[in-house]
């Protein structure tokens, strides 16, 4: 495909089948994502509705309710897992810490619902592996968000249809100053190991440039190597307020990463090639314009700004929707639990590398 | 010092001292790069000439001496390593395989001589160090061409007057069709081990993010990760067609870098700190405009082209009169032996962490 056809295409929903039809969501976690990001990106997606909202109190679920028009329903955590409601929803979107995930998409499976679980799946690999055995009889997605990106959809394609020749290295960084975003806030659970997993920040964070190679590349770590360290105070319980990491995938290609909980707020993807790069920047953390850069051999250059100035929420519409149409045709969909589980494996890989001080195998 | 000070003082040459002579050169080496980079550069400096020729014929010395106005006297290695015409030069130049930098050294400190010698100083840290310790008594320095570009210069300054924070990441990356650019020509020892050392391309291309992240940072490397691996029949004999690398720094600073003798040819370098990230690219290939970007907390941006429109030849003729300057004026030089001794430490460290699939100290 020509670079114009790109342009042309860029915003198209390659994935979508549905014409019309309405996913009904239950909101489990109602922190500052669910409340700030996902509720106005459901308001605007065209397949989807909030019906339901999910929260450790019945006031606090209640006053995410006065404060929105479709929402009706406010129930506890508790109420959630005995079966309230269960009729007023179809699928439940989990945005709770980490180590949450696992009992409410036990309970959302119970109940015959689909998952939409944020990422990571959970905070181990061993309650991930959990998860997705629990889930295995309802449809079950990873709100990666980037794979439904329409750029990171269109620089996965680019990839595959051979504008950098063979990928050769990727490099991937995101930062962002935690304490910063979250102060005051419940958010501060990626500091407490018990929530959060293996650490604060290749968890939160660095599964982002891990995730996004892998969709972009269509490949899969094989090894990795980590160093990291934790130096201020609020960090002390967590190994990695910065680490850096590198992973082979398996069509040998290297991505060098990384990532903090303490730097400017900042995201990057590139990918080079044997015969051109491709650099996606700003990128993770919702700025726009995120800007689409190619270079190519024979001296080529596109610079592509697809017009979108809520990056975030056209992200998060753009998943929503996408899971719809899945769940409602009732046809596979994908980033996947099994998908989520490579992950996994490649997030605990990358905590042992720095911890051992050894290149670990994903297995 | 504010922005507007930086762009007006872009291209100072800060290191400036002396106000006229003349140090003359005799050129060790006289490959492509010599031939098309080096004469050119000295020809445009304000205190060098080149008045000697040296390489492995008198035929080839004497047909390079012909191409030029200023040379005068074409040697072979052995005629300069007997001696030959020492009065004819004051410093010289040594552009040879790596491991071919060690013996010219030795005859030029035998004869007095102050020594310019590309990177790295030697093809393994053991022959590095004799070069050290044989060279005790001249002037030398390591022709890195980086550290003497302004805008590397002001990156560096930009850093210590805490533009961007205290640095938190580097991503560096350096790439190019090593077959393509060396194709026909006796360059190809980059892939021979007995010239080149532990690898084609960490010694050749890695020590570019390498050198130019400690200069910038002023920091020195702790410990060192690397993948890396060669796929095609040209790179049998070194482990390093593609590689991968993290490298911890003293100030805590992790900086994650690939380096390919197999990719298109790119060059970026990228410094993220806890208030601003900075960003040098297209880099360390000589491509313009080479674009200085700042980004910082208060949302200021800079993007910084200096007009030159030829990066390779500016960065060394900066660095053959910084050179002189230095020389001429009897005065202490970096980088030196010493700053060379610790790159040395730390590609054969990479090449041990790759190796071992081990985290390695610099020590």
């Amino acid at each position: 495909m020509a670079i114009d056809d790109y342009l042309r295409s860029l915003r198209d929903r390659d994935w979508q089948r549905l014409e019309s039809g309405t996913l009904r969501l239950a909101l489990v976690g109602l922190g500052w994502w669910t409340r700030e990001q996902a509720i106005p990106a459901i308001e605007s997606a065209a397949f989807c509705e909030t019906t339901v909202a999910v929260s450790d109190s019945q006031e606090k679920a209640a006053d995410v309710v006065a404060g929105t028009d479709r929402l009706e329903t406010a129930i506890t955590y508790e109420e959630f897992v005995a079966g309230n409601a269960t009729d007023e929803y179809d699928a439940v979107y989990i945005c709770t810490p980490n180590a949450r995930h696992l009992p409410y998409a036990v309970a959302a499976a119970d109940h015959g619902k689909a998952v939409l679980c944020e990422k990571p799946i959970e905070a181990t690999q061993q309650r991930a592996e959990e998860l997705v055995t629990a889930t295995e009889d309802v449809p079950l997605m990873i709100a990666y968000r980037m794979q439904t990106d329409p750029q990171v959809r269109r620089l996965r394609e680019l990839i595959a249809d051979g504008a950098i020749g063979d990928p050769v290295v990727v490099h991937g960084h995101m930062g962002q100053q935690l304490l910063d975003v979250v102060s005051g806030s419940p958010d501060q659970w990626r500091l407490d190991p018990e929530l959060a997993g293996y650490g604060a920040t290749v968890m939160d964070l660095g599964i982002y440039p891990l995730n996004t190679a892998r969709f972009v590349l269509d490949a899969d770590p094989v090894s990795v190597t980590a160093q990291m360290h934790s130096e201020n105070e609020a960090f002390r319980d967590v190994p990695d307020q910065h680490a850096a990491f590198t992973i082979q995938f398996d069509d040998g290609t290297y991505a060098a990463c990384t990532a903090s909980q303490n730097a400017y707020r900042s995201g990057q993807l590139r990918i080079v090639g044997t015969e051109g790069e491709l650099r996606l920047e700003p990128t993770f953390l919702g700025e726009s314009p995120q800007q689409l850069t190619l270079r190519s051999f024979d001296g080529r250059t596109a610079e592509i700004d697809d017009g979108r100035r809520d990056v975030f929420g056209d992200e998060m519409t753009e998943e929503f929707d996408y899971f719809a149409d899945r769940v409602l045709r009732e046809e596979p969909l994908s980033p996947d639990g099994e998908h989520a589980l490579v992950d996994m494996r490649t997030l605990a890989a990358i905590y042992e590398a720095a911890e051992t001080g050894r290149e670990i195998s994903v297995t």
